[in-house]
């Protein structure tokens, strides 16, 4: 049995965070037994990772470590994991006989494809702060807010796109997803990045997806990005459907 | 037999551009016979385009088709293609019994790295204009920096590092090509991206590895990049040297 360790929201089930997203999609797709743990507050996970001996795979601006989510704690092998792409390698390692997330000989092209969607995205990403902050819990929304600057440097609210601003980075967001359909489309039909069979950088992908999906109700924008590049994020939500349980 | 479009230079049997190293590779690779046509001015390549009906790939700032090289000819197609990724799918396509520069489900992971690749090495790339401008002939130097700006929107010669900005750009490279080397690392033994077998994402490194070790001579901190991250990029450009002839 594993424990998976995500954010706690306030619409039940529902995960806000596209990190963490990677993660399910990757226990579920393996068909891993396991279990969400719902952490609230910075010190939570903070703690979390102290009692389960979980080594931090980030860090702060000033070089100390930073506790983030996803993680998982294996009981069977007592190993604790933390970020998404590590995790999918243990998770490979350690079940072989299950589906596998990082097809064979793949394992460094997905890790670029990580950096890569990034880089895409870009700050676009700010676009969805708001809607974080309404469904994060109080005292997570409270905490998040008051950790995020030892890690971007600056205010999180300050970050906010508003007016111009937040016209270009949907802007930016649809230039940065034509990008990512110019890659998709190099494999044909798909949906997934390797064709028919989805690998470690569709859960990537499936993270904006599975956030924008769960909080559709949030962004009126988001059933527009949908239809975008001819509905392929549409296509792929479909497809991810079915690993996208949350237990 | 195919005719393969490069940049002329004044180093004889050397090519500096990292773009047109990635087709030499894909086509040395693969055993395809072909021979090498050099190209001097722009106005060159654009009568070659128009002359071999070579479809462009890229566009100038002002929307217009941009005219670039890599580009090849096959005069057992009848079909012109340009930009090396394209170069690499329809040599993938039209000579199938050949070594595979794209394995299958990975193309569009591959179209992914290419990205990524550029991304981390952002505008580092700037640090080897000298050089290049050193080693092209006179009327090709004239003409690159004649034309550049249509493309990157200044004159060349202002993008030129130096003083403080030239160290800053060599630790972008090596911050970058560290990240790159966290990739590769995924993989295990390497020596290529996919593990003992190269693949195009190998050649698109192997871009700048070709043109470095090429030009080691003008560059006196290359040799120090061959050492970078446990020296795997000397290891990478020795397990490409045998892809590496110039014909």
């Amino acid at each position: 049995m594993i424990t998976f360790y995500d954010f706690a929201s306030t619409l039940p089930g529902i995960t806000f965070n596209p990190n963490t997203w990677k993660t399910r999609y990757s226990l579920n797709y393996k068909q891993i037994p396991y279990k969400t743990e719902w952490l609230e507050k910075n010190s939570d996970i903070e703690s979390v990772y102290k009692k389960m001996g979980i080594p931090p795979s980030a860090k702060k601006l000033d070089g100390s470590d930073l506790c983030t989510l996803p993680a998982i704690y294996d009981h069977s092998t007592n190993t604790g994991v933390s970020d998404s792409l590590a995790i999918a390698a243990y998770l490979d390692k350690t079940y072989p006989d299950r589906p596998t997330l990082l097809p064979a000989g793949t394992e460094a092209l997905q890790a670029a494809f990580v950096d890569a969607f990034s880089s895409k995205l870009g700050s676009s990403f700010r676009l969805f702060l708001p809607t974080v902050l309404e469904i994060l819990t109080p005292s997570s929304a409270d905490s998040y807010i008051r950790s995020r600057p030892a890690v971007i440097g600056k205010p999180l609210l300050d970050t906010l796109p508003v007016g111009a601003e937040r016209d270009t980075e949907w802007n930016n967001l649809k230039a940065g997803l034509s990008d990512i359909d110019g890659w998709y489309q190099k494999n044909g039909e798909g949906p997934f990045i390797m064709g028919d069979t989805p690998s470690f950088a569709d859960f990537v992908v499936g993270g904006l997806l599975g956030f924008g999906n769960a909080t559709a109700n949030y962004i009126p924008e988001w059933k527009d990005v949908l239809e975008w590049n001819g509905g392929r994020w549409k296509k792929l939500g479909d497809a991810l459907e079915k690993y996208s349980h949350v237990v």
